[in-house]
C-alpha cells in the first residue's frame, strides 16, 4: 500500500480570492512548439522502439531549442530573410542488436510532420532547420527497459521528483483554454485564414472582473491593409468575447494586440502564424503544465514534461497521475468540490511506491466519510502507474 | 497610486502542512550552469553597453542550451571523450552609431570566465565548446531603451506578465539552500577537492520527519578507488548531517548518492565535476526561482530570470521586486509572520504601473492595524522599479 | 593592350605521350555538390542584387562543406538513418539602403532546388540539412561594385591570380566526359532509374589502351536483389563502351564499381544515388575544373570558381576567359591544332590589363603568320573580360 | 615487378620558358591552417591509433571548413568581435573493443596545439571554435587496417587515383617557397614581432625578370601607427629582396602588400596575424601541394594529401613518393637534370603495384644509360610504400 495521505484544503477556493493569473500559450508559441516536438519525438521513439523491439527503449529528449529566425512581414504577403533553427537533445538508444536505428531521421521527420500539420503557413522545407543532436546514452539502461517492458517488472523511478495536479478548472481556466482552442481551431480557420498559431493568452482576474488579454500573430498575406487588419482585429475580438462570456458570470473584457502601434503601421503580423519567424525564442518546458495552463496561484512542478520517458521519468508520468488522479476523484467522488494532489517518488523504488500522495480535497461533508473512496481512487490511478506510457502514446494532455 | 490589495493568508502554514517539498540545483548543475552564463551574459553585455553609451540597451538573452558530452571517468582521474556544447541565445544590439560591438566574443569571454571559476576542474579550452547565437534583434528598441536610461523615463512593461515572491524561508528551504551552499563553498572544497559542483539537493518533509537527497558529482582524480569513495562519502554525508540538524528541530535524514551501485563499482564519480560531461543536459529558467529554490508548495513563476534585460523585463524585474517586497515587509513589520506577493505587469505600461499588486500576510493582529505599514512598503519597492536594473548588475539574487 | 605572349607548344602532345590520366567527377559526387550549390548560390545572388538594385553586388561563396550522412541502403529500398549536412559559407551584401535582403533563405531554396531537380531520391526536407552561414562582408566593397556594374568602370583585379586553358579535348577527355554526361542523361534514366548521379569516371591511357574505371551508386529501390544488380551492371558497362568506342579508334576496357565484393554482397547501391549519405565529405573546388575535367598532364589552376563573384574576381574569370581564349583560337585559326593559355592578374589593377597573357599554339605552319589572327582573337577575349558575369549567369562552364 | 614506364621530357625547361608562375599559401593562411588542422589531427589519431592497438586504424579527416570571424584590427591592438570557426569532418574509428576513443577531443585539443604554437597571437580559447564532426566510418575497415598494419599485409588502394611529382625546383620555385619559411621563421621574428602568419607569396617570371606579390597580414598591436606601418612594411621588403636575390641570377621585384591604400589608412593590419579573424574562409585540399607550392606550369595532382589516412589512401601516398621518388633520381643519377613521375593506382590492388609509373627524365645523355638506375631507385620506392605512412608521422613534407 502507498503511502497515501489525504487532507483538506483550508483556504479559499482560489476564484474566490481576491486576484487570480492564468496563461496558456498556444500551439505556435516558440515554446509550445518546443515542447510538442519534443513529445512527438518522444512518441515516435516509443513507436520505433515497440516495433523493432517489442518495448520501449530507453529515451529522453526533453531538452530543445528553438532559434528564431529573421522576417520581412508585409500586408499582402511578406518574406523569410533568415530561417528559425530548432535544436533536438537529449539521449535515445540508436542501435539495438548490432543495427544502427534512424532516430536523427526520426527526429527530422517527426518535427517537419508536426509542423505541416500545426503551422501550415510555415514552409517546412525552407523556413525551418532541425537539428537532431540526439547521443545514445548509457548502455546499462537498455537492459533495464527490457526489464520492464518485455518482463513486466515495474520501473523503478529515475529520479526523487515529484508531481503535481488539480481539479476542477475554475472559470477563468476554462476561459484561457478554451479560447486558445477555439481561435486555433481548424474548422474556424478555413473561414479566417489570417488567424495565426501563434497565440498567447493571459487572464487576470481582479474581483470580478476577469480580463483576457491575447496576443496573435496575423498571417500577413490574407491581411490586405491596415485596415482590413483593424476589421479582423475586432471579428476576433467579438468571437472570443462570445465565447468567454458564455463560460462566466463575471464581467470580461477582451484585450486583443495591444503592444499594437496602429496609427505608425506596427501591427502584429507574420508570414507563418508565429513569432519564432522574427526573432523570439523558445525551450521546452517553459510553457504550459500538462494541464493545459500556467497557474502560479495553483500548485505548479517545473519539470517538463515533454520529450521525456514514459516508462519511468517521475517529473513525467507523476504530473499526469496527479492530474488524472485529481480529475476522477472530482468526477466520482460527489461530495468534493475540488481536489489538489501531489506525489514525490523515491529515486530507485518502484514508480508504484512513492515516497508520498499528498490528496488534499475541498468538501463541506466530513472527509472521514469519503476518505476511503478517495483511498481507493488514488491507490488505483497509483497501481496503474506502469500503464502510464499509453496514455502518453495517445497525447492524453493538453501541452500542445 | 499602485493598484495595491493586501488581505490575509488564509490557510495553514506551508510548515505545518503535512508534507512539503523543496528542491535546489547547485552551481555544477546542467540547468544551473545554463541560467548562469545567461545572467552573466546579460550583466556583461549591460556593463559594454553603458561603458559605450551610458545606458543599458535592449537584449534578452534568456534562452539557452547545453548539451551533454561524453566522459570515461576512472578513480585516479578519467578522460573526456567528447565536448560539451552550450548556446547561448537571443538578441542583443551589436551596432551603436556605426560601430560593430564584440557581442559573440562576449559572450565566449564571460562563459569560459565564470567556467574556469566556478567549474574548476572543467578545461574551458578543450571540454567546452559556447556557441554565441546573437541576434541584433529590433532597432526601435535602441530608442526606447535610450529613453528610459538615458532621459530618465519609466520604463514600459514589454509583456503582460507576473511575478512572485513569499518570505521567510521555513526550516526545510533554509536547510536545502544552506547545504547546497555549503557543499560548494570554496573553503570547504580546499580541503575536499573530491566534491565536484554539481550538486541537486531534493528535501521532502513527511510531518516532522525531513528527509534530504544529494545527489553529488565527486571529482574522480582526488578519488583513489572504491574504498575511498565510500569513505568520502561518508564524510559528507556526516558533513551535511552536521549542517542540516542545526538548522530544525525536527528529525533529519540525509541520503547521497542513492542510486549508487557499489557492489558493481558503478558510482557518481566525473572527471570535471558535473554531470554535463556525460549526457544530462540543461537549459536556462528550468532550475531555481530567483530566491535559490524550486517549491512547489509555494507559488512560483515560470519565467525564466536569467539572461532577461534587466530594465523593462517584468518576467525578470517584477519577481526579484516581489520577492524583495516580502522580506522587507516581514523584516519590517514586526507583527507580519509570513507574506506572499503577487505582482502582474500591463503590457505597453509603466512597469510603476502594474495592474495588481497582490500581498498576503499572515499575522495573529488584525490586518487593518498593519495595512498601512504594508503598503507603505509596498509602494516604495514599486516606485523603485526603475532601479531594479541595479540589483542585477551586483548579482542580488540566488539564481546560481 | 595587354601584354599578350604567343609562343609554341614543344612538346609532344599529350595523346601522343605514353600515358595520360582524366577524371570527372558527376553530378551527385560530394564535391560536384558542393560546387553546383556555390555556384547556384552565386548566382542566384547575381540575379536577385541586379533586381533589387541593379547590379551585381560583392560576394564569394566558393567555401562549402558537406558532410556525409549514414544510411542503410537495401536491395529494394533502403532508408536514411542520419541526414547529410551542408555547410554554404562566404560573404554576401544583407542589406541595401537599410533593406536586409534574404540572403540565408536564398541560399537554402537554391540549394533545395538544385538538389530537387538534380538528385532526384533524395528528399530534401527530410535527408539533408542545409546551413547557410554568410556574412555580410565589407562595406567598402559596395560601392565599388555599384561604379563597376551602374557605372560601367572596368572592375578591379581582386587578387593576385591565374587562369588556365587548353583546347581541344583529345580522346580520353572527350571519352570521360561524355560518358559521365550520358550515363547522368535524364531521358537515359527514364528507362534507368536504378542508375544514380554520383558517378566518378577516371580514365588512364597507356599506350593504346584506354581503361576506363567508373564507379557509379545504384538506387536500392530499382535493383531488386544481387542477380538484378549484376544484370543491370552489366547493362551500364556495355552502354558505357558503346559510347566509349565511338569516339576513339584505340582500344578501350570498361570497369564498373571495381571495389563491389558481390560473393559477400557488398555491393554499391545507395538509397538517394550519391555516397553523400553515407558518409562521403565533400567541399568546393576540389572536383572539375572549369572545362569539366581533371586533367594532371595538362596544365591547371588550383582556384575553385563555384560560388566567387563573376564580376572580378580572377580565379573564376581568368580560367574561363582561358578556356574560351584557347577553345576560339582552335575553332577560328584553322592552323591551330592545339592551344594553351596562361592568364596573370595583378592585384588592383582593371581586369582588362593581365601581367602576363602567355599563348602557346601547337601548329606545323609558322607562327609568325598567324600570330596576328590569335592575338585579335586573344585582345577581344580580354577586352571582353568585364562582360564575363553573364556567361556565369548563363552557366557557360561544365563543372557540373 | 611494377608497371614502370621511362621517358624522356621533350619540351624545354620551364624555368626557360617566357612566362613561370609559382604561389605559396603560408602558415596563417585560412586554407593552410586547414591543410594543417587535418594532418596534425591524422597524425595524432595515428599516434592513438599506435598506442591503444598497435596499429594505425582507418581515419579520412581530409575535409575541414575554416569560417571567417569578424575583427576590428587597430594600430597599437584591436579587438575581436566574433570568433573563427572551423570544422574538421571525416571519419575516425571511435571504439575498439568497446572502449570509446576519445577521437573529437584529440581534435580539439590537436588543433589547439598546433594554432597555439603556429599563430601566437590568436587566443585559442576565445577566438576560434573548433567543431569536430567526426563519425565513425565503416568498421569492415578495422580488420583490414589490422591485416595491413598487425600482419604486415601490403594495403589496397582505396581508389583508383594518382600522384604527381618533379624536381628539382628551379629559381623562382626556390625563391617563394624559402622567402615564406624566412619570413615565418620564429628567429626572425622575435625581432619582428610585427609580422604576422598570414603570408601568401605569388610569383611570376616574365623572361629574365620575376615579380614577387607578398601579401602579409601585420599584428596590429606591434605596429604604433601608419609611419610605423611604412617603416615596418620597408624592412620587410628589404629582408625579402635580400633573400630574393641571392637565390637567382634573374631580376627581382617585391611588391608588399599591394592592396594597401595607405592615404585612407586602409592597410593590412589584423589582431591576430591571419585574415581568418575577419572574413577569409578556408578549406582543407585548395592551398599547397605535397612539395610546399602550387605550379600552374608543372603537374599537379588536386588531391588533398592533409588529413588522410596515411596508410592506404593514394591521394596522399602517391603524391608524396612521386615527389620522394623524382627528388631521388635528381640527386642520385648524376645524369639526370629534372625529372617528371607520375603514379596511377588500381582500386582493390596492393598500393606496391600501380597501373602505371610515368617516369620522365631530362638528361643530355642517352637515356638507355641510365635507365636502369632510374628503374632501381623507382622500384625500391615503390616497394618502400607500405613504410610510407612513417614519413607522415615526421611530417615529411612541406605542406604548411
Amino acid at each position: 500500500m502507498a503511502n497515501i495521505s489525504i487532507g483538506s484544503l483550508d483556504f479559499p477556493k482560489v476564484s474566490e480570492q481576491p486576484v487570480e493569473i492564468v496563461e496558456r500559450k498556444g500551439t505556435g508559441h516558440p515554446d509550445t512548439i518546443c515542447d510538442a516536438l519534443g513529445e512527438e519525438l518522444s512518441i515516435a521513439l516509443s513507436e520505433l522502439y515497440i516495433k523493432e523491439c517489442g518495448a520501449i527503449m530507453h529515451h529522453n529528449v526533453d531538452k530543445a531549442l528553438l532559434i528564431g529566425g529573421i522576417a520581412d512581414p508585409q500586408f499582402g504577403g511578406g518574406t523569410i530573410i533568415s530561417p528559425i533553427e530548432i535544436y533536438l537533445t537529449g539521449r535515445a538508444i540508436n542501435e539495438l542488436n548490432g543495427k544502427r536505428l534512424p532516430v536523427e531521421e526520426l527526429a527530422i521527420e517527426t518535427a517537419h510532420k508536426w509542423l505541416s500539420e500545426n503551422i501550415p503557413n510555415l514552409d517546412i522545407s525552407n523556413h525551418v532547420i532541425i537539428h537532431p543532436q540526439l547521443k545514445p546514452g548509457s548502455k546499462d539502461l537498455v537492459e533495464l527497459f527490457e526489464r520492464f517492458q518485455l518482463k513486466g517488472e515495474i520501473p523503478l523511478a529515475n529520479d526523487t521528483s515529484f508531481g503535481t495536479g488539480y481539479a476542477p478548472f475554475d472559470d477563468i481556466e476554462t476561459i484561457v483554454y478554451e479560447l486558445e482552442r477555439a481561435l486555433n481551431n481548424k474548422e474556424f480557420k478555413k473561414d479566417h485564414p489570417y488567424v495565426g498559431e501563434d497565440i498567447k493568452i493571459m487572464g487576470v482576474r481582479n474581483g470580478e472582473n476577469i480580463r483576457i488579454t491575447i496576443a496573435m500573430a496575423f498571417v500577413d498575406k490574407y491581411v490586405k491593409d491596415l485596415n482590413d487588419y483593424k476589421e479582423k482585429k475586432e471579428i476576433v475580438e467579438n468571437y472570443a468575447y462570445s465565447i468567454a462570456q458564455r463560460l462566466t458570470e463575471k464581467h470580461v473584457d477582451i484585450f486583443l494586440n495591444t503592444a499594437d502601434d496602429e496609427e505608425n503601421g506596427s501591427v502584429y503580423i507574420t508570414v507563418t502564424g508565429t513569432s519564432a519567424e522574427a526573432g523570439d525564442d523558445g525551450e521546452i518546458g517553459r510553457g504550459n503544465r500538462v494541464n493545459g495552463l500556467i497557474t502560479p496561484y495553483r500548485p505548479m512542478s517545473l519539470e517538463a514534461a515533454a520529450g521525456k520517458n514514459p516508462v519511468s521519468h517521475i517529473g513525467k508520468i507523476y504530473n499526469t497521475a496527479a492530474m488524472d488522479m485529481a480529475e476522477r476523484i472530482v468526477s466520482e467522488v460527489e461530495e468534493v468540490d475540488e481536489a489538489y494532489v501531489y506525489l514525490v517518488s523515491q529515486i530507485g523504488k518502484p514508480i508504484t511506491e512513492p515516497q508520498v500522495c499528498d490528496v488534499k480535497l475541498r468538501t463541506n461533508k466530513d472527509i472521514k466519510g469519503i476518505e476511503e473512496k478517495v483511498r481507493k481512487i488514488a491507490q488505483e490511478e497509483i497501481d496503474n502507474l506502469p500503464q502510464t506510457w499509453k496514455k502518453f502514446l495517445n497525447r492524453h494532455f493538453r501541452l500542445y
